[in-house]
């Protein structure tokens, strides 16, 4: 199949290693679930690649626009459902940035492309879960 | 809302940077992508969080049911849809391991709880495209 593959090793208790490309990276839990913390757990960093997928759209889309901006951060926040499996219950996305007002309608039209069109990791957990999202201008 | 709270910064170009606890993982794009590959893509990083949520329910049942093994490696494959929103058309997860003959059963049975009861970000994913998974034996 073409497409991504990517290997991950165990690396002894709960922590595992994954190889993309030359980044190496991490995971592990924390002591209470017999990990040692050397790394993030998975779901929490499923929540960053969400933030970060959706964050590469705006960016791309407001270079195109060429708006000017600052102190650009994306807070993911996601409940768990008590059953196993233990999935999300409801996603929010907040994205936080600093722009002048003239290019604020701009900013607001390249979330709604990425949360509508273009990000993939969002199309995906929407499929599971609500996520909804919202913009706080600093 | 309780649960999941992670916040992630753009750092200029592509690239970003999450905070997961006193984790932080950066995340960017190829320079193709306007980026400079200071980290994975989230894509390809959320195929490994897939791999290492399944991966630590396996190695907790293994310790429950007393079996030893070594080798431990997760492969995960996934092809993308060509139209926006890219997402995967479909994702391969393939257990290799090193695990005595007399012990395969209960690894097996593992892999059934963990796919089909325990693993969360494999629920997800299965919302959004068939994911199969196999086993190798090392």
């Amino acid at each position: 199949m073409s497409g991504y593959h990517i290997t991950t090793k165990h690396k002894g208790k709960m922590a595992f290693e994954a190889a993309i490309g030359h980044h190496k990276v991490i995971m592990d839990s924390i002591p209470d679930n017999d990990g040692e913390d050397t790394g993030p757990s998975p779901k929490k960093l499923l929540l960053a690649t969400l933030a970060t997928c959706t964050g590469m759209d705006i960016v791309s889309l407001l270079k195109k626009m060429r708006v000017e901006y600052s102190d650009f951060e994306i807070v993911t926040t996601a409940g768990l459902t008590e059953e196993h499996p233990r999935v999300f219950s409801h996603i929010e996305v907040l994205y936080r940035i600093n722009v002048d007002e003239k290019d604020r309608e701009k900013f607001e039209k390249a979330v709604s492309l990425s949360q509508h069109k273009y990000c993939g990791i969002s199309a995906i957990l929407r499929k599971s879960s609500p996520l909804d999202y919202s913009i706080e201008y600093l």
